[in-house]
């Protein structure tokens, strides 16, 4: 799936660029990359922002024209920041990446196009595109970097990719208390606040069910309800000191 | 509502980076830093990493420890790219931007905390947190660049907040303890648990990180953490009592 989509960089100006655009796409597990006219490369500024993503500058094509780099793809989806006069379909990064990750599953090939570091993509350019990417920004500071760029698209991409394939987090699997033992735990609670004269006061089950409502929002594990009965246990403990004497 | 979101730098080693978080911060229109420990600020490289978003640098707020940093706080998110032995509810950073964005609304303080480069965030760093963020990266290749990283996370709040611009958010406002407050109730706790003998055990801040963690789950109200301070002055009556006798 991942082959099927392409990041094609367009007269890029600054090496540097190139090899923060391969980290930004391996850090995202994407790895196809061509260049059209870059003004320096292969350079020793990319490969040292390429950080160890330089396997993909090793094997970025490089090419002459936009038309020739996006030749092989089904769909082909330009990006900026700005608004455009060239009036395509507008997608923000997310609404993209579904559509890219929907499209690369069928096999189709796609290519994501980010123009030269200053301008951007010309009109021309835009106009061999069928969609036009828009990555939200600050209206009053929107010059996104273009690694940047690429990190944001890329990233929306491997989140989709991840939630497509019902990606969870393993949160690991917790002891989780069973309700009869947190409720022994309340009437032990209860117990031991009585006994220390905290719930001697006008409205001791109001009071109790603040406390219900406090730990059950904890969803306590086994092992932690252990630890709160054993404080419990050295309170009674302290209090029977006191009775006797 | 963006003056209550909060980017927290740990002990960053590369001045430069700093730099490029504060640009990738504006863009994503967020203004507040605070920085712990850093190695080298103010310093060149930041100012030109920043690219127009020296407004960000020059009112960052340096300061000695993360406590200190997250202490205006009521939600405290850690960040990291890495599995980590402390099994904090773990996020990804879009959920934890739709929660960022919906604290915030409410008027909470809002702490988003990113580690040192090499180490990310300690599990003592990790312990003053919530929330454990992860950005989904490529398992081989997941070294983010700190400004990246913070880079994903702000648009992930810029686009959350876009989306939710004429949306009502109909959760109550809830009145949480800051996160100063809560160290105060740690503190009265421990010296409690002390008197009545039960932090005698063999590893006291082993049982002491248990308990932060129970607690740090609930995110208490100001009036729940008066109950549960309520409750500790009680038992050291109690306890007063018996060491009178």
């Amino acid at each position: 799936m991942h082959k099927n989509i392409k990041f094609v960089l367009v007269n890029t100006t600054h090496p540097g660029n190139i090899g923060g655009v391969a980290r930004a796409m391996k850090n995202m597990s994407l790895s196809e990359l061509t260049l059209v006219r870059p003004k320096f490369f292969p350079h020793a500024e990319a490969t040292a922002r390429a950080a160890g993503a330089d396997d993909l500058l090793s094997n970025a094509k490089v090419v002459d024209s936009l038309k020739e780099a996006i030749s092989d793809s089904q769909l082909v989806i330009g990006t900026s920041v700005r608004e455009r006069t060239i009036p395509l379909i507008l997608l923000d990064a997310k609404a993209a990446a579904v559509k890219i990750v929907n499209e690369a599953k069928t096999g189709h090939k796609v290519s994501i196009v980010f123009g030269t570091e200053n301008s951007g993509l010309s009109n021309s350019e835009l106009q061999l595109c069928h969609y036009h990417l828009c990555i939200p920004t600050n209206s009053e500071f929107s010059s996104l970097n273009l690694a940047a760029a690429v990190l944001i698209v890329a990233y929306e991409i491997k989140a989709e990719a991840l939630g497509n394939e019902n990606f969870i987090f393993d949160n690991p699997a917790l002891d989780l208390a069973t309700n009869a033992e947190v409720e022994l735990f309340y009437d032990h609670l209860k117990k031991v606040l009585q006994e220390i004269n905290f719930l001697k006061q006008e409205n001791p089950e109001q009071l109790m069910q603040r406390l219900r409502k406090i730990f059950s929002r904890i969803r306590l594990e086994k092992v932690e309800l252990n630890i709160l009965r054993g404080i419990l246990t050295a309170i009674e403990k302290t209090h029977d000191k006191t009775n006797l004497s």
